[in-house]
């Protein structure tokens, strides 16, 4: 296992174990296990209107010694995002796209960074991860995807995992029900979530392909997302409307899938009738090899 | 004069005054007094590379009780900020776009905002100002832009001037070049700097139109905005390849252009051939009322 990455919290894995759809599922059914009293904190009964009484405004982000960088890719709508240690220069860089690999690596030359881990969120879709010809380019770096996204990598990610860069941490949540293996990439003092496509701003990721189950969906965001403060600052993977970020408080009252119950967001998901990606058949291949045949 | 108005700081304005592109003259030539001994600590001798040794990596703004907010218009890639204070959630918008009016105005509800000012940085060339319709939809709000950008508002804004918002303030720097209008809007803790078309990432706005001139540009962006923090972040008013901010610092080393001397940035700027902006026959006309003919 590469060194930036630490096994921890038990409670939580234990936790995403019985939330995972199986691996051996063939997208027919969808079985999702109650985890309600797996781990303490973590509570499947939440009450999407409780956050009503609790704060929703967003603010800047307040984490001492942290370089952070949000990035778009105009034709999939992706955001990339690069965080650094600002005293030891150590990066990692979440859900880099191949059309922006050059701006990419300005920004990361340019600030003299030394960029430890490109991680996927999930295996995209929408558009090819630059990650693989990124490890072609920098000497050192390592990817880093789900070990439940079936793609290859360096590094296999599982729940409680940390990524560390310098005295900053990033620790996986198992989000799964876009695709089996989509994650969430909690910042260490919970100020930040890079939630890829679990948790959209006012929206989310559909559930129509690629493993997708919207009640594992929707377990998922209640029990891993709408658990974090509601301070915690959202970053998605894309937005489509121009907005950058959102707050866990503000999708916990104003999301207006992930606010239903269980029974209407299983329906609202199975109704939308969505386009097939018009890149997942070049794109999906391509990123189950990190975006290039030979990482 | 609308109470969120203060006027300070008379030397900035003397040195603004000294600057300033005479707003009588029509385009022909660039009239430019150096400022070089107006205003303790900002000189006009200003040498592009000494920030080499100086800080340039961006964190996240550190500012307490400032809900921020980011957003993005994709057809003209215009960014929109909202800012607000968290306690009384007094908020200002700048520069506010037609085609997004009711993403933000539902922004603005659902974060229970109470929107004071609608701010310009100047009189845009490449799309509509939503402000004049937007006083239409929100009961008290005032609209502000520069008083020489030739436009009707309600608050006609100059150098030194506050807009406050609850506990939080932006601080008014005229930064002529790119038009007569042009201003800088910085936060009061200098963490944060919207500079409109003035200063973009990497970049700065063209000079060959609406009373341009480059040498005032270059004065401008040396003298009000590279005389900041290296650490205050900037947030222009575009950027096209999907960049979201940078800091003083990092412009003031990497720019390609304002590390230039004055004479090869003229030079630069006069040759740049650019087309005429798709909608500069539409949106100036409009800009010049708010956007809308009754305001």
């Amino acid at each position: 296992m590469y060194s930036v990455i630490n096994r921890v919290r038990p409670a939580h894995r234990a936790l995403a174990f019985a939330l995972r759809f199986n691996a051996n599922t063939e997208g027919s059914s969808c079985v999702v296990t109650d985890g309600r009293r797996l781990s303490p904190g973590v509570s499947a009964d939440v009450d999407p209107l409780r956050a009503t009484s609790r704060r929703f405004c967003s603010r800047t982000a307040l984490t001492q010694g942290l370089l952070f960088r949000q990035m778009f890719e105009l034709e999939s709508s992706t955001y990339t995002y690069l965080l650094a240690d600002t005293q030891t220069k150590e990066a990692v860089i979440i859900d880099p796209v191949l059309e922006t690999i050059d701006r990419d690596l300005k920004f990361i030359q340019q600030l003299g960074l030394k960029l430890k881990v490109a991680v996927n969120t999930h295996c995209h879709a929408d558009h090819i991860t630059s990650t693989g010809l990124m490890k072609k380019r920098l000497v050192g770096l390592k990817s880093a995807i789900s070990k439940f996204s079936g793609a290859s990598a360096d590094i296999h990610l599982s729940e409680g995992d940390k990524i560390t860069f310098g005295k900053q941490y990033l620790t996986v949540r198992e989000t799964p029900g876009h695709t089996d293996g989509c994650v969430t990439l909690v910042l260490g003092d919970q100020s930040m979530a890079f939630t890829g496509d679990a948790l959209l701003i006012r929206g989310c990721g559909r559930t129509d392909f690629q493993q997708g189950c919207a009640k594992t969906l929707y377990q998922s965001v209640h029990q891993k997302i709408f658990t974090l403060p509601d301070e915690c600052l959202i970053y998605p993977a894309h937005d489509y409307l121009g907005r950058t970020v959102s707050t866990v408080g503000e999708e916990r009252k104003f999301n207006p899938r992930l606010t239903k119950s269980l029974e209407e967001f299983v329906g609202i998901m199975n109704n939308l009738n969505l386009p097939k990606p018009k890149k997942i058949d070049i794109s999906v291949p391509a990123n189950l090899v990190c975006g290039v045949q030979d990482i």
